[in-house]
Parts: structure tokens; sequence; C-alpha cells
């Protein structure tokens, strides 16, 4: 399937406006660029202006509710990205995504949380989805979401035949 | 204006001496790198020996005392690339910083502590310190120190025309 | 000392099979790679199927066992790169490693606790083991673990006579 009509079906299947302008909060750039290099900020489950699921997973959010969070966070990454590059198409790899959950003392199942932010970018970018993880539990977040994730992407140009044979450059 | 003199300057306005030397702990480099990347170790707002800004923002020390332990931790991590490379006209870009800010139960500012260190990168490095950014909030700092901020560059080895014209490679 | 070998006599230091299968959690890669960067997913101090070092540093571990759990994570990453590079010679150097202790309120040693894990990825690849370092103390890791570490590497495909001269490209 094409990933950019995936990423759409994806903001449908999160009752999202798959056109509605991504808000980036504070004095950075939602996507820094170097070469095939591309590092998206730190997302939290904002939709328009509200951060949709907030509070510690465990005592003020379920775990259903923090994995929402952890979708609709890396839904936004992808849009940022798609944003910035254009088409989704010329993304070859995710080299890490990084999960910070904001959790209550007793509050173990970070892995689950973060699996739901994984599956979506499977099914958005297929193969190319796979990606190296660090998920941590920590103890606040900005405006007290519960979720906050990261992706560093290898990208190339578009002008090459075959985007995926640059790896081994 | 010259970044490196910028980065004198902000070193006045924090109250720092730009020649002192940068204390380093633990066993690990101030800065990595491979060919175009530099990772910055994460920085806690040292002055000399002593970490100036400590315990958690919300709970010991206030909003403005946070800003200011972040400013210090992105100023130590600009002069230790400048130690690095010589000058910061090699830096090209700013791919991602890193901000941890040790927080009580219910601070959520995060993004004012981070602000006050992308404003810093930006004074120095102007258009080329726009950046990606993770923000989040934790328990325990090392040192008890209020921030610890990283940062990845990229930056060219000086001996091109124009340093800006690597990123399409 | 060869860097393949070092590896097998530190895991015979930690009381580790070197030949025993590395269990991976979640939905994600143990390594992603694009060209010379490679960076590992978040390792806790997982031994077969137990993580065999849980709970705070400071509060339910004492600095002696979170430095064993460091170890163990720091073993872990290097054994992962090691089955994905087929030998530990291509590494070139190590770019950032991120540590994150879950620590008590007042436990402020983390640097002490990393350096655990400097120490062993000195032991194994030499020189080329210096890296720069984030370390932090959050509140919670997937199933209690009291230690989470991931690695950025660079390396070489093994064609080229002398692997460490890519760092100037």
């Amino acid at each position: 399937m094409n990933r950019n009509q995936a990423l759409q079906d994806q903001a449908h299947a999160l009752g999202l406006d798959p056109m509605a302008p991504l808000q980036i909060g504070g004095r950075y750039l939602p996507v820094a660029r170097d070469g095939r290099c591309l590092c998206v900020s730190g997302q939290i489950p904002r939709v328009g202006t509200t951060v949709v699921v907030t509070g510690a997973a465990g005592r003020d959010v379920d775990l259903a509710q923090a994995q929402h969070a952890a979708r609709v966070c890396a839904w936004r990454a992808l849009a940022l990205l798609k944003e910035t590059l254009g088409d989704l198409d010329r993304i070859d790899s995710v080299l890490r995504m990084g999960v910070y959950v904001q959790s209550a003392a007793d509050f173990t199942q970070h892995s689950e949380v973060a699996d739901a932010a994984s599956d979506l970018i499977h099914a958005v970018l297929g193969p190319a989805g796979g990606h190296a993880r660090t998920t941590v539990g920590v103890y606040q977040l900005p405006k007290n979401a519960t979720v906050e994730l990261e992706l560093m992407v290898a990208a190339n140009d578009g002008m090459t035949a075959n985007g995926m044979d640059h790896s081994g450059d």
C-alpha cells in the first residue's frame, strides 16, 4: 500500500483530521536534517491545541489510553516527516525511536505502550519501518502529557532509481 | 556576528569565565565524532567544579533558576564543540538537542526551561542553530543537577568553499 | 587483544553464557542501520528470560548491584552489534551511550553506575570505545529494570584496508 495513503488511513483510525495543521510548541524545528539523517522533535499527543492524553500511566490513565497517546505521537512524527520530505517513500529506514512514558511508581508496561507506536510505524512504512527503540518511564512530561516520542530516520532525495539501496554506501 | 565571539559574549552574560577549563566527569569523551556527525555528552550546569543549580524544578528551584541551568548547559555544550572543532563556523546544523529537567511531581514547564537553551544556541549559531528537540522531566540527575543537556550536530572540515552545502550529499 | 575474544572474556567475568540467545522484547529491531551508523535498542539487564537486577538504585539495590546491571546491559549491546556486524573489529567509534538509571529520590551516583558500562566498552573495544555519554535518573523502566542502556556506533563494511580511517570522510 502507498505509505502516504496509509498515513491518512491511520489518521482516520485515530479520529484525527489528517489536514489539520500540526501545532508545534517551543523554539525549535519540528524536523532537523543533515544529508540522509533526519531527527524529529519529541512529539506529545497533541490534537489541534489540546494534549489529549495527560497524567501518569498506571495512575491517571490505563494501558489502553497510554497506547492511544503513543499512536497519536507516532502519527504526528510521521506527518511531520511527510511535510518535510513531501513523500514518505523517501524514508529508507527508521534508525531510532525514543519513547518516554509518564509513569506511576509501579507501572512497568512501558514496552507495551511503545509497541502501539511501533505497530503504527510498521503499518505506514512497511518493512522500512523496522527500528531500534529505547523506552523509559519518566516522572513528568511537557504539559503533563502521558507519552513523548521522537524519531531518527534515514531518507533519500527521491532522485535515485531505488531509494532502498543506500544502506550499504 | 562571529559565532566564536558570540559564545564569549554569552559567557559574560551568564557570569562564566570563557577561558576556564571545562570539568568533565566520568570515563567518557566530551565529544565523539564520526565524519560530519558529532555527539556532545550530557552537560550539567557545572561552573569550575561546582554544579551551580541543583534540585527539582518546581520544588527546590523556580523556572528562572532552571532556565539559568539550561543556559549554562547549552553554553558548555557549545564550548566543548569549539574545543573539538577549533571554530564554531564549522557547524552546519544542530540535529538534536536532548533536555532532561529534574522535576517536581506537578512541574510541567519543561518546554519553557528548554527554550532558554534553544535561545542561547540560536544567539550563538544564528540560522544554523535551528534544531530538533526532545525535552522530558526526570526524577533525578547526576550530582542532583536541575538540568542535563546533550547535542548532536553536523559539521564540516573547514576545507570547503561553503560549509552549508553538504546537506544534500 | 582481539575484540571478539574480549567480549567472551567479559561474559565469563559477568557469569553470562556468551552463546545463549539474546532475548529481545517488543516489536522492534535489536539494531537498526543506515550506512556507517548503527543504533542499538535500549538494553535492560536480561539474562535468558530473566531481568537480573530490578528496582531503584539507592532504595532496592545498591551502587554495586546497579553497576552490575549496567555491565550486563553494555555486554548485551556489544553482543548484538557482534551478531549484526559479524565482527566487532568493524566498529570505528562509539558515538553515544545513553544510560537510564531507575533512581530513588535521593540517588545521585548515576555517573558511577554508567562508568561501569563505559569501562566494559573500553575493555572490549580498546581506543575505539571512547564515547559521548548521557546519563539520567528515571522513575521507572520496562519490567522494573534498574538500568537501561543504548548505543549509537559508527562501523565500516570490513572491506577497507584500515577500518579506522573513515572518520574524516
